[in-house]
């Protein structure tokens, strides 16, 4: 059967700076009586990957600028939170409806920078992962280490869209898998060639995963993603030296109808 | 254990106008050997649905108008599949780098109105389901009867999006469920409620079922997306009064920041 399991990794604590979330993740594991397999993807939210790098921000040290101000009238918001998106802030991409659209230092184009004040305590917020990219890579490294086993991980976010209402799960670092599937070439059942489908897999891999996470007081900030007999996207015989990480996905301006 | 299932549903045969669904659904199943389970949600692609309603064109009968051969000569696309693409849209959004988006006349905001020549024969192509919305409905309500299941059903596309290379699977029409997860008010672990987190689970459903569906020549039409021990998203305890189908999702042009 063709199938694709989501498991919720559950009993993690809440997780401060310094914190060993390679080390956490395993003694959950234990707990669950789980071992990894080839193949298996780990979706890691950005909060605890930006928790653990102490990218948490007390709101009462932030020094408002005058931009910030500004842009904190123009749309209700918290001056101080403003100066936090600023700072993460490559480039305005629009600001409106009470929002702030950006794209950060990372290349995210997204709300607020993705500065965050759920799920960290009164008067704070979080920050994004300082390089969410480099922490896929090293806690793959990590954890492909101590299993043995041959693993991706994928740093999840959850980003508003264009054209539609809500947020779904997206990836903002992946490392050990394609953040495209790449079918330009292929055919299909009539022979047709395939001219310009890639299928962005690490962030559809993140959207599922986010069904099991849940957004806010149900915190599942791990997943695994496992696949039983596909032989494309989360397959263990997968080609692995394609390691563009996730800076494939991103639309750079010039390629980008919509900026 | 918090877990999600997704099922490829294997066997259907290539799907002709006047084809029934429900009844092939079953017969796949009943090869499983496979039941439904209350909650489960079973994600159709909108291409079985529109071919199934006859929704296929053959491009020697289409007429292409002079707005079509002007459109056709800028993007470098087919004058015929422009014109398939023009009577399907509402409004064009942006059309440039090879591409037309636009808003579809049922409310999408996509690429090419959903007109596809994949997965049909040469000189044909395969427009969106006339009314996916009334689809999910229609066929929730024949597979529930049949079943017995307290099911949803959810009609999935994939479409591009802004500032990301890539397609995902996206929902179209969906009932049983709310398109939104809406989780205003809800408290996280440190007491703050949440302002604004709208979780579009449609979309994350979709995104799921597309990892396993595959987008070319492997083919699997449905699938079923099953919850364990998850009492948010997909749960059959889940209300179900609320029936305001995928509308709900599509931001009009004076909420969208993007049009």
């Amino acid at each position: 059967m063709r199938r694709l399991e989501v498991i919720g990794i559950e009993g993690l604590p809440e997780i401060r700076e310094g914190d060993d979330l390679v080390a956490l993740f395993f003694d959950a594991l234990h707990e669950m009586g789980m071992e990894l397999e080839d193949g298996d993807a780990i979706v890691i939210t950005s909060k605890i990957i930006a928790k653990s790098e102490g990218q948490v921000v007390s709101l009462s040290d932030v020094e408002v600028s005058e931009e910030a101000k500004r842009l904190a009238a123009e749309t209700g918001k918290d001056p101080r939170i403003v100066q936090l998106i600023l700072n993460e802030t490559r480039e305005l991409v629009r600001v409106g409806m009470k929002m702030i659209i950006v794209e950060t230092r990372h290349g995210f184009v997204c709300a607020n920078a993705g500065v965050d004040e759920s799920n960290v305590g009164m008067g704070k917020a979080v920050l994004l992962p300082r390089d969410p990219q480099a922490s896929a890579a090293q806690l793959r490294r990590e954890i492909e280490e101590r299993s043995g086993r041959r693993i991706s991980v994928l740093v999840s976010d959850t980003f508003g869209r264009a054209f539609r209402e809500g947020v779904t799960g997206i990836c903002i670092g992946v490392s050990g898998l394609p953040a495209l599937l790449d079918r330009r070439g292929e055919r299909d059942r009539f022979g047709k060639v395939a001219r310009i489908t890639r299928e962005a897999i690490a962030d559809e891999i993140c959207a599922a995963a986010n069904l099991v996470m849940g957004e806010f007081s149900e915190g599942i900030p791990i997943t695994i993603v496992r696949a039983h007999g596909l032989t494309g996207a989360l397959s263990s015989e997968r080609e692995r030296e394609h390691e563009s990480g996730i800076e494939e996905v991103l639309l750079t301006r010039d390629k980008d109808l919509f900026r």
